[in-house]
């Protein structure tokens, strides 16, 4: 049994907290919130505790806003354990992949970065499809759909008491962000607007800024994917690729996530993105069996 | 630059030819052929030989028919190369797995094996898909397309001139056989039906055998998949993938052999399976900048 410490009980927390109960090989070592006296309770029979050094865990499943994670990866690793996460700043990606990848090989522990659906599932599609047909253009057409990082990023600017970041496709990788939000007293639809569209989340996409009287009103966890390749196999040209997928998107980021802690078991010291661990890893079940059933 | 010898030059072997060529790290140690006098200009200018231990390669790509791999890999791992093949046969690979992953490790080598796109990169959607939603169906459609194993069953039974058969999808991963056949002088389009659909290749399908003045007017080596999965991630159940694709069979199964054959170099001796080593591997050029791309 893989023992496995959730840190940060938000939605990606609760679903992950599903997706580790539906393994047959983990066992829940522990929540960690910054309130540890806030039980609700589905976790009444766990550990929750406010200091991930309260608990003994073999990898730490953070499901913390992307901006904290490289600082709780590196906290998790130095008390020994393997961390997972699903970072999803790509642009950023590179850069926290070296800096764990230190961090991990000086204490001798694994980090798979970045594993959520994308960045995740979807960079191993891209990377099959570039596989099958070196030359070519992958276009990935995200929504319609509630965009987590999104949505915690317009959280954060101020003067926004909830919002909810919408991801339109439009065709050949381009989207359109309807931002909803509900402001506090005395702030201006017009600055938090202006905040919002200079965010790196938001500045390369047409947003749009709509205030509601309720965000949780207008709220679907509901997300979708379509990732179109054509491209060259050797001198072949026209090989057509698609991958379509409909989905609850934090169900999908925890599932993924508890793959990732599994996997993390079976690598060597360093960190990695999905793209570097083979898909097996992420499966539960003996290994000659899974070959059997899906090769 | 990774030395790659061809071995076997049918449909397979001519694309991987194309695919080595269009690829920036491999070069060309020669071709194996049982007749190696017989040289078409486009292998003028390379080695082309009837012995593969008259080749020095990094790498042997096996082209041969599916019931030869065996054999020859275990030549080439004795020999000293990695090997790739594109076997086919589903209920035979965790056997050869077994036998190459001896030989291969007794040698120091790689043979990655039945690395084509069924099995082979199909697998790997496959197993990301029940990565993604552990309890749910995959359903594979195959088609329309030429099946190479099928229409080779036909060819074999009696008063069959030339054969080919059609895999037609019917959705949930049911399948109709469309077999078309020249005969020869003397047999009835009747009883050569009947024998065919007796067939254990035929025996569970819709199967629709047709009389054609010309098998060879009616080839086309395009073929296609659409694999569907609903499945459960965590607790959340109805999440949807679909994967499609639309290509040239044997452009694509060269292709993803010199994948293989790059990603050969990079792993621990032994045999695995296309599930079983990173998809980055299978890519040219330089690590950071592939996860920088496609993550």
């Amino acid at each position: 049994m893989i023992k496995a410490v959730i840190v940060g009980y938000g939605n990606i927390g609760q679903f992950t907290l599903d997706a580790l109960k539906a393994a047959g090989d983990f066992e829940i070592a522990g929540i960690v919130r910054r309130d540890a006296t806030n039980v609700p309770d589905e976790l009444k029979g766990y550990k929750v505790v406010s200091e991930l050094g309260d608990v003994e865990a073999d990898v730490a499943i953070l499901c913390t806003p992307t901006r904290k994670v490289e600082e709780y990866a590196k906290k998790a690793l130095a008390l020994g354990m393997n961390t997972v996460d699903s970072f999803d700043i790509h642009t950023g990606i590179a850069d926290l992949r070296r800096s764990l990848d230190d961090e991990a090989k000086k204490h001798g522990k694994v980090s798979v970065i970045s594993a959520g659906w994308d960045p995740g599932s979807d960079s191993v599609v891209r990377a099959l499809l570039q596989a099958c047909a070196p030359k070519g253009i992958t276009y990935t057409n995200f929504g319609p759909g509630m965009s987590m990082g999104h949505t915690v990023a317009v959280k954060a600017i101020e003067g926004v008491k909830a919002a909810l970041s919408m991801t339109i496709p439009l065709g050949t990788g381009i989207h359109r962000r309807m931002v909803y939000v509900e402001l506090l007293d005395g702030y201006k639809l017009e600055d938090v607007a202006e905040a919002i569209k200079a965010d790196p989340y938001f500045a390369s996409d047409e947003t749009h800024v709509i205030e509601v009287a309720s965000v949780d009103d207008v709220k679907d966890m509901g997300h979708g994917v379509n990732m179109v390749r054509k491209g060259v196999s050797g001198t072949t040209q026209n090989q057509r690729f698609e991958f379509d997928m409909s989905i609850n998107n934090p169900a999908l980021t925890a599932q993924i996530l508890v793959g990732a802690a599994r996997a993390s078991m079976k690598q060597r010291p360093g960190a990695y993105t999905m793209i570097e661990i083979p898909v097996i890893d992420l499966l539960e079940g003996e290994r000659e069996d899974l070959i059997r059933h899906l090769v």
